[in-house]
Parts: C-alpha cells; structure tokens; sequence
C-alpha cells in the first residue's frame, strides 16, 4: 500500500517533471522565422560587393584542381577555361543558379515530424562538426571515439532546439579514417531519427552515404528527394579541390543537397578587410553553386560561408569579434538577394574551456547568425577551440541558447492576450501582476526558461554548492544520456544496414588517411 | 650605463606596448552609429503599443505619491488630477515632449575632450549602477566600500571603450547613507575627467550634485548647461515615488539630465507578455518626462527602461533571455518615434560568479542593446547577480566587449582599401594573404583585438597555465589599477570640493538610511 502511494507519488513528479519541459518550449521540427532581417549594409554596398564579385569570377578566376570532367563540364557552360583556372563571364554563374536552384527545399528525416524545410524564412539548428577531440569537466580534454560520437548523436537527439543531427560531430579517431564514416552514417539512423549530414572526405564515401540512406529510404524516394546534406568547403582563396568536388558531383548526381563552403580565416585565405572578405566568398560560392547546378539543374544547394578573422599577431583564429558578424550579416544578405538557402553561423569560440570567453564568443555569433537570417546553422552547440574540440558540457549550454534563438525568432505576441490590456486595467498603479488572472493564465509559457542559468538567490546558490554553468552542464548531460532512448528503428532496416557496413568494410583494407 | 640601456630597453618595450594599445582601437568620447537600427516590430505594431500607451494614460492613469507640487503642476498643465491619481488626455504627454525636449544634447566633462552627445545617432556606454557588494576572484564577494568606488571610477578613466564615469558604480556601505553621495561625486570628479551622474536618493543630495558640480563648471555655466545626468527610476507599475520626483524637480530646474527609467521585472511589475510591458513602460515613461518638461521646458531628458522578466517559477528575475531583448527592441524604436534619447541595456546577468552563464547572458543583452539602439547604455560593464554584485573581472571582461560594441557599430569599410580588390588580384587562387601589400598595410588596424581572450594554440594556453578568462581578467584589473595616473585637477577646485563636503558633512547627524 505504501509502495503504491509511494509509486503514484514519483508518477506525479515525473509527470509534473514532463509537464515544466513541455511548458518550457515548443518541440519544432525547425524555426519558421516572423521576424525581419537586419540590413547591417545599404542596398548600395551589397551592390558594390556583387560587382566586385564577379570581377573576381571574370578577371581573376576560380581554380578547379584535378578534375578534367569539372574542367569540361564548365567549359562547356560557357566557362573560360586555361588550364585549371576557370573565369566565369560577367553574370554566368547567377544566372546558372537563379534558373535551377532552389529556393528552399525539404531534407527529409527518417521519422517525417523531424523533416526540415532549408531555405526562405526558415532555420535549421545543427551541432559542431569535425572536432579531432573532446572535452568534458570530469576527463579534461582528449582524442575522439565513436562512443563519444554515439553519445553527441543521442544528446542532439533530445535536444529540443536542435533541429538536425548533424555530421562529423566529433572523429572518432579510435576507428581506421577510410572506414569510421559507416560508423557515423549508421550512428545518426541508429540513434537519432533527425535529419543528418553525408561524409565528404572521398567520392567513394559519399556514395556509400547515398547508398546507406537508400536502405532507409528506398531507392527511387533517395534519386528525387534529399535525405542528406553535406558540406563542401572551397579551399580558399578560389580554389576547389578534386576531394570535395568529387563528392559535390556524387551528391548531386542522387539530388542530395550541399552546401557550397567558402572556409575563411580572413587575413590568411581572404583580404584583411569585412568587404573584401565578402567579395570572395561570394565569389567562390558563385563558382561552386554553379558547378553544381551544370552537374545536375535543380539539385538542392546552399550558399555556405565560414568566415573568422586570423590574430594578425599569431595567425590564431578568432571568434566573437565584430568583423566575422559583420561578413555573415553582408553574406547573409548576398545569399538572400541571389535566393539560396544561407548557411553559417555557430557558437564559435577560440577558448580551451566552457569559460566567460567561450560564451561571449558563441553569443556574440549566434545572435549575428540569427539576425542575419542563418537557414542552417551548423556549429549550433558544443564548440570550443575553434572546433578543435567538442565540449559535452558546452553543448548543453550552446543547447540552452538554441531554445532562445527559437524564441527571438518568434517575434513578439501582438494578439489582445498579448497586449494584456486587462491585466494593465486589473491591476493599475502600486500594486503587482503576480496574481492577475492575465499572469495566471500565461505563466506556464510566458518567459523563456533557462535550462542552465541559476537565477536563484545569493544564498540558495550557495547552499547548492555554488556551481557555475559549466558544472551545472556537466549533471545535466550525464542525465540526459542516463535517459535516452532510441527512436525505434525497423530491424530490417538495421540489419540491412550492418550487413552493408560489414561488406562494404570487408572489401577494402583499413586506411589510416 | 647597462641601468642606462636597461631603462632604454624598458622605455622601448613600453613605447611598443602603447603603440599595440594605441592600434588596438581609436578612443573615442562616445561611439558615432553609422549601421541602421534592427527594427524587430513592425510600425504597425508600435503604433498599436502607442495607442494602448495612451489608453493606460487616459483611463488607467499613474500616481505621483506625496508630493502636492507635482500634482498641482499636472493639473495645471491639463492632466486630470484625483488624489494622487493623474490621467492624461490621448496624446497630451506626447506633445509636451516633442514641443521643448531636446533630440539630443551634449553631457559636458571637466575634460572637453570626454563630453557625451546623448542621443540621435550616438551611443554612450556607461559602467554599472548600484550594487551593494563587489566580488573579485580573490576575496570573494563582500560589502562594497569607497575603496571599491574609487577603484571602479579609475578603471573606468582608463577603459577607452567607457565614455563615461557613471554613478553609484557600487555602494560605499562604509560610508553613512545620508553623506556617502559627497564622496561619490567628489571621487567622479578627482579620480576621473569623464562624464558622471548624479545623485538621487533624495532632493537635498541631488541639490548637493548641484552644488559641487558648479564648483568645478562655474555656476553659470552650469545653469546653461548639462554637466550631470540622473536616474529617475518610476516606482513601476504606474508611480512615482516623492524622492524621485524631488530629484527630478531639482535637476530640471538646474537644467540638469534626467532618466525617467520605468524599472521592471516583467511579471511582477509589469504584464507578463512583451507587448504589454512595452506599453506600460512607454506610458510610464510618457508621464515622467512630461512632468519634467513642464517643471522646466527644455530641460533634457531621457527615455530610460530597465526591464528584465522573472522567473515565474521563483520570481527571481532572470536576464539575457529573448523576451527581455524584444522589449529592448520595441521601446528602442518608440524612444527613435517620439524623438528623445533611449537608455537601456547593459551586461545583464543573474549569474553569481563571472562565468559562462554572464557572459551568454551579458552578450545577449549588449547585442540587443547595440542593435536596438541605446543612446546611453548604463550598466555596460561589471554587472553580476541581478546587479546585486560588481565584479572586478567582469568589468574588465565586459569592457571588451565594449570595445567590439564600437567597431560594429562603425560599420564595414566600403572605401577602395575596404573593398581590397588590390589584393584580390595580387594573391588569387591558392595562395595566402598574410604576405600582400594590402594586409601589410592594414594588419594593425584591421580586426578587433580582444583584450581577454585566449586564442593561441592549445598548447601556448597549456604553457601559459590553463587559465580561464576570469583569471586573465583579474591580473588586468591589478596590472590597471598599478598603473593609474590620475587626470589633473586644478588644486583651487579640489580644495573647494572638499571645503563644501567637509562644510556640508558637518552641519547634519551621520544617518544609517
């Protein structure tokens, strides 16, 4: 008897518990954005810089390296073509965009609910990608595995504001490098049932990415719509690689989506200033973008950009500052006008530790990313170093911002019950809202609430144990990975997916590059 | 001769040390805006909180407490006055405002070099307000004294992205309530040449401002113009307290600045909802700086809002959440409508120690602040636990951020050097910039320097001892204070300040309140 009051009790908790987490926000599959851009730059300068932009496509060019089908394929377009370097007629390549791109596009998620629209008005969150190591409070920093790829896939999972399962979160380097992107793939069906990112390290792996989601998929459902996007960086300054290249055409080829890269530390791969930094990028996602529409007309693909400053002291990367918001707010802009979906943005930070300087850093970028009208924003959550590593507990924190980012974006509620005119007549001067019936009614999703703040007294902070964020982070991971329970998975699916993976892996030798 | 050499090396280092400094940014008295202001609402949407304003005016109407003069001067001006209740006709505090305060006016420092235009396009950043304790990494947080005030008042001096001295930076709680304001003014004064604000805490300490203020401008000059600016917080929801309409009184009379700063923990003070708090603080503020305009037209005057929301769990009030910056945005471009300086904003956070919760909060609220508009930005830097702490490092850390405040608010370089085609076509594909004559001939002023940050190698920070940016904040904080040189100040000035304080200290009992 006691047993069961005491059951029904730990119910009531639990579902109280539920009850605050559904309160706090709403599950979306993505953001649907109601509030304006910010135009950081006059129509004029935007103009300037696209002028500009294709005087680089005409005068200087874009190296296409070791690739004589891209070489032809553009020529063919109406490229001029000498030798690897590729100049592109005044206008070409917008004009090869604007006829087949996309504006937006649907990537669809193995589980529907979770499939997310890329493009317009829309914004998709997404965890860090590529970091070699890890960190957490309790082990310090330290090479990743998949196990740690495993748990970053199942905390994107259940993370509400994120959108996307992303890509390479972490390498997992305990696994041979021409081998661990079946590992990866399978980790993002496995355990999550959001969208996800294709490998891009080799022509060959992603095509193994293309015939892995047509096992989940289906064939003919993979050929006409995406299921997966990858990221191509240019290598710049104006230059593409027969790497990404190779996987661009893969992808395309399957109506897969990517996102055109410029990767830029301005300084060292771009000019030391916001607008020439600007002109490049756009410069170089022209080039890509179009190369990817003459591969196949309509494929789904976004204008990327990556873009920090380099410490003109050390050559250090830096993150945070003015000048990289500044290049995202005129990209922004730029992707906008051209009418392609926008990738960029991230907290990105320099610092080692989930410390004041790796949150000032994030903040500063992630509020840039979303007034400047980021539609996929990868490096969403867990950054440090400068995507050297990934942090379990900054994910958790970055987490927290990302629930925000949904809300900014949401706009303010003009409605009669936002307006709260009654609650102003109800309660008038010297008295306070806590009790009006306005304030009772709208509670439960009236602010925002922080997963991670202690907005509690000096004294109660105290009497917790006086933790600050990062601690208070590192509980709440470790919680959440206790909790989590996998989407279900149709056991033919998995099986089908294994049996591919060990056959595949069987054919050729492990590979340390 | 090697102590020679060894004072000319040292010399050296220095001159290097403040040319790095001097590169780093231009000190300027206040920041020129050349980016647009974000408009988060749409017009229609401010024109609807307009609206409402007028109707909380009208029907609901806001008390003005104990103090028959401010009664009989509303009635007198057309308000509808019943008790201490005063309604006002649609439209009459708007016309009032508009017939005599000024746009924008210039606060004027003992250095002229450091006078403040506040309002139009310009911002103002300004320390903290009010804290009762300090807080730094070694003693941990305790009761602020003069010590701490004086401390705080240089590092401001020496903080080129602050432009002004502030006031209650903390308080001295060594000193009695009812004479600490003298030390405070006087330590504005000698410690500082910049800007600073006035005391409020009853009519007699404002007149007291006053009096010292015209000891150091001259009397006439002092009558003629703005030389303090003051804090005159509405007693939220709907009222205004005696004291702070005594102080108001007093300074409109002298021609003195005034805040009229609605202070709202949304909520409990206000209406739980962004559009609802909009109006009620629009209409408070509407209020506050009529009355000041009809106690002395002309007298300028300042459109002020502190709003944070509460935690509706706890009623603690919670900052850097989205719902806090809507109403930033909102009242922002109400303030732009009706034509008079905006102060808001800060680096707001509830977080006890300098970590990464105040900085993701503190960042947020900047951003919103810098794109929002805020012509005076009280409580930029030092800010912890709701503002019941000042912290040392967080000073330093948000003067940084300050610091990035200014260069995004500049603007992109559109000029020929801005656009950087010259090194475009220098370097093209392939290639890297860090050599090319355009970045040899920027790199010094290019990007944003942080003055906190760590961005080397993991391994240089490992060398460097792992420290995180509140440790490398706190050496700063020491390193400036052991540094500091005071401005000059005439002798016959200083020695009658403290005549008039040593005059006026005498002639009433110490007073705990």
């Amino acid at each position: 008897m006691s047993e069961r009051s005491g059951r029904r009790k730990s119910r009531g908790r639990d579902a109280k518990h539920a009850d605050r987490k559904r309160n706090q926000m709403e599950v979306a599959a993505f953001i649907d954005r109601k509030i304006p851009y910010f135009d950081y730059l006059s129509t004029e300068s935007l103009e300037l810089i696209e002028h500009n932009a294709d005087t680089v496509l005409e005068e200087i060019g874009i190296d296409f390296r070791d690739d004589p089908e891209a070489l032809s394929l553009l020529k063919d377009a109406g490229a001029d073509v000498e030798g690897e370097r590729v100049r592109f007629p005044r206008g070409m390549c917008r004009s090869i965009i604007q006829a087949s791109a996309p504006k937006e596009f649907t990537q669809f998620a193995r589980n529907t609910e979770r499939n997310v629209i890329i493009g317009g008005d829309r914004t998709v969150l997404v965890p860090s990608y590529g970091s070699p190591f890890v960190r957490d409070l309790d082990g310090g920093r330290r090479y990743a595995t998949i196990n740690d790829f495993e748990n970053f896939v199942k905390l994107a999972y259940m993370a509400p504001g994120l959108h996307h399962s992303g890509g390479t979160i972490c390498e997992p380097v305990d696994l041979p490098v021409n081998k661990r992107h079946f590992d990866m793939i399978y980790s993002h069906i496995k355990y999550s049932d959001k969208p996800f990112m294709g490998s891009v390290t080799h022509p060959d792996r992603a095509q193994d990415t293309v015939d892995m989601a047509k096992l989940v998929f289906g064939d003919e459902f993979v050929e006409n719509n995406c299921v997966c996007i990858s990221l191509i960086n240019a290598n710049s300054p104006m230059t593409f690689d027969a790497t990404m290249l190779g996987a661009a055409k893969v992808y395309a080829r399957h109506n897969q989506a990517t996102m055109i890269s410029p990767f830029i530390l301005a300084g060292a791969m771009s000019p030391v200033t916001v607008a020439g930094t600007a002109t490049q990028i756009l410069a170089e996602a022209l080039a890509g973008m179009a190369f990817v529409q003459i591969v196949k007309p309509g494929a789904p693909v976004v204008f990327g950009t990556f873009a920090s400053a380099i410490s003109m002291q050390s050559g250090a990367p830096t993150f945070g500052t003015p000048e990289p918001s500044m290049v995202m707010y005129a990209v922004g802009a730029l992707a906008r006008r051209l009418g392609v979906p926008f990738r960029s943005g991230g907290g990105l930070t320099a610092s080692k530790v989930p410390d004041a300087q790796a949150a000032y850093e994030s903040a500063n970028t992630l509020q840039a990313a979303a007034m400047s009208g980021v539609n996929f924003m990868l490096h969403t959550a867990g950054w440090l170093e400068g995507g050297l590593s990934m942090s379990y507990e900054k994910f958790i924190m970055d987490c927290d911002q990302a629930n925000m980012l949904a809300v900014l974006l949401k706009g303010a509620d003009m409605s009669e019950n936002g307006q709260a005119m009654d609650a102003l007549r109800e309660i008038g001067p010297g008295s306070h809202f806590l009790g009006s019936a306005h304030t009772q009614a709208n509670f439960k999703t009236a602010f925002y609430r922080s997963t991670v703040a202690d907005n509690n007294s000096f004294e109660q902070w105290q009497a917790d144990g006086e933790l600050d964020c990062a601690q208070r982070a590192n509980a709440q991971w470790k919680q959440m990975l206790n909790d989590y329970v996998a989407p279900e998975l149709d056991p033919a699916i998995d099986e089908a997916l294994l049996e591919f993976i060990s056959k595949r892996k069987g054919s050729f030798p492990d590979k340390e590059y």
